[in-house]
């Protein structure tokens, strides 16, 4: 289960990380972004799905701008289950001329993107045989007005949907909360009315221990992206403190590529329990069990779906998967007296021992195989995307300057 | 390169985790500790060796009591590279009744010890076509008088061996340094005049930041085993921090399992990079390219192989490894206007790529299958191993009381 992923990025693995969080996104990621074209998109998500599935989600929370081509070409096809939504903002060309200044915001592309999130609700949720359901997504507190904000979540409350939106998630966006607000993102989201269970969170690391203590008080559900946010700030998303503070509805997302570089839930829940291990200086926090948990059962309740999916229980759909543990890595399996599966599972599984994939009842992986897409194609299409985008921005990304620049010069990368 | 670890204990994958450190040692590893005879160490060492060598490893900085049994039955057969030590200290039953008092030391067991490690030397430095070479391990610096210690690097200066010794590695650590010298290992160490480019330290995970600076400026050589100290001890140890003290000699371990649980370096790089990047709160730390050097050329360097193996040179061994790049996850590769291929690996492989891996010239791992191992009986006795240590131990274990015991007790492991 990953609740909070950007599969349509994936194109860009390994092409912006390891620099500054400023020129991570300025200086690195634009340049490539700009070059992203819808039929890329396509490719890059059909990527990301693939590379997921093969290593054990079968659930994916996507967000991003304009879903509907992702629902029909990637979502739908591969057979997973997938929980989406189309991004509102009301950001345009020249509304971020001046990190330092409030953005300018563009009311009309705030309404065309809430009433295209609000179509593409009406036409995916619940479709494929329910395997693909539909939340709303305020981007974040910085990319959009208050009034556009409270709409949203109106929207929400009368269609019985959850919101997901980006929330604390870096010095850019604390910048234009203080300019605009006066004060931090989530105690404006608290004085507006917007923390409840109605909100899943992704990334928080910006807020502090007190806010953090206040989304979990509110019912504020949690996706935390450990490597993704380790990588690209150098910080360990609040995801112990969530839970130590009573949260009780926290999941993992594996974010995107550039970033975490990887959607693999089985390396993810070792990063997870490490980064908060030390972020806490403690051994005890987040334990396999706990970490398994939450990369299933609790983080399909997080996302809404706890009652059908996240574990095996009579009444629930069968999604599920197969892990064949005969390799070293896997050896031993030990029953008493302590059962190693769920340490084994978190620690040293990494992906290859996911054989099979049953999502809604229907085999869609078998013998290491996924049946409803084509490998060879979509890896081949993804390769030639990015050749495309990667050889079109290359100038600008060289004209751009930064960490990864320099280390191309010097034969480094 | 595994500068540091521990294959003999891989049969206690899993059992022994996600508990406070001293509680690690006492009341999770020793129970099993206890029943795991010298026929199971050499199951846990192919093991760990197989495991290690399927995901990417060639070289193995071994340490552990007794070396020899390991070097004629796992190393020397299973074709891979091996610098190995016994280790030597006072320690014999009865020497530690209370982790607060001074350990008692057994001279007659140093002796011996020594005596053991110089005769393995003697016999297995430059074996196997010269795979197999030789350090001397003083345990560390609580385990053993400064007068077998000034011996040991007596011995090791004379002989041109390096030492590899495990520094600053633990609280009890700490008390016991405090309680007998009445200062800390890193100074103790200075003091005595142990501290050169003579010595592998191991860990440092207790060091302040001022006692690196002083381990970087001795010369003192470095192996960090992220993963495992991270989850045993909630600390990530000071790799990076190495490295700006203007250390030059870093390398990386696993260490062992439990505690890691898996011996994995493609894995490894990631949690290397993530742990010291979140540590310093910052993303520049450890990029891609600088975590692969030490996982292979830097790597070498330090533990005194730099000459021979580590990067692909004319008039170096033949140790190299072949991955396998057509995979979902490793997907695009790009070459301009930056190389992701450090990244990728870095960041997003997992072990199950590498195809082959060649070692002194000769192929020992072909198609993804060990050929100088039996995959399968390697399995299956390591299985059969680990279930009559973990049987005989059960109760004591169970007795012993630990967060462990509690989880099994609730039906969570």
């Amino acid at each position: 289960m990953y609740a909070h992923i950007h599969t349509s990025l994936s194109l860009l693995r390994g092409e912006a990380q390891d620099v500054p969080e400023i020129e991570w996104m300025l200086k690195t990621m634009a340049p490539f972004a700009r070059h992203i074209e819808p039929e890329h998109r396509l490719k890059g998500a059909a990527l990301g799905v693939l590379e997921a599935l093969r290593s054990g989600t079968t659930c994916f929370g996507e967000v991003g701008s304009d879903m509907a081509p992702l629902a029909e070409r990637v979502f739908a096809p591969s057979g997973v289950r997938a929980r989406l939504a189309s991004t509102i903002n009301e950001i345009g060309p020249g509304s971020r001329p001046d990190p330092h200044k409030p953005y300018i915001f563009f009311p009309d592309i705030g309404e065309r993107k809430l009433k295209q999130s609000i179509e593409f609700v009406e036409r995916w949720d619940g479709a494929a045989d329910g395997r693909i359901t539909c939340m709303l997504a305020p981007h974040a507190a910085d990319m959009m007005s208050k009034e556009l904000l409270l709409r949203v979540k109106e929207e929400a409350e009368e269609r019985g949907l959850l919101m997901h939106m980006h929330v604390a998630q870096g010095g850019r966006e604390a910048i234009q909360m203080r300019l605009r607000y006066g004060t931090t993102t989530v105690r404006f989201l608290d004085e507006i009315g917007f923390l409840d269970d109605g909100l899943l969170a992704a990334h928080c690391h910006q807020a502090s221990d007190e806010e953090v203590a206040l989304l979990a008080a509110r019912g504020v559900r949690y996706v935390s992206c450990p490597s993704s946010i380790g990588i690209i700030d150098g910080i360990t998303p609040p995801l112990a403190l969530y839970l130590a503070s009573g949260g009780r509805s926290a999941a993992l997302g594996s974010d995107q590529a550039s970033g975490n570089n990887c959607h693999n839930m089985l390396m993810e829940m070792k990063v997870a329990a490490l980064l908060n291990k030390t972020r806490h200086r403690n051994p005890t926090v987040l334990p396999a069990w706990k970490t398994l948990r939450i990369a299933t059962i609790e983080g399909a309740t997080a996302i809404g779906l706890g009652d059908q999916i996240g574990s095996l229980e009579p009444g629930k759909k069968a999604d599920l998967i197969i892990l064949n543990l005969k390799a070293p890595h896997m050896t031993p399996i030990i029953s008493r007296p302590v059962k190693n599966i769920a340490p084994n599972i978190v620690y040293s599984a990494r992906g290859d021992e996911v054989e099979a994939a049953i999502i809604d009842g229907k085999v869609v992986m078998k013998e290491g195989r996924v049946l409803t897409m084509d490998e060879e194609q979509v890896i081949a299409e993804a390769q030639r995307a990015a050749e495309i985008i990667t050889s079109r921005a290359a100038e600008e990304f060289m004209a751009a300057g930064s960490l990864l620049t320099e280390a191309v010069k010097k034969g480094l990368l």
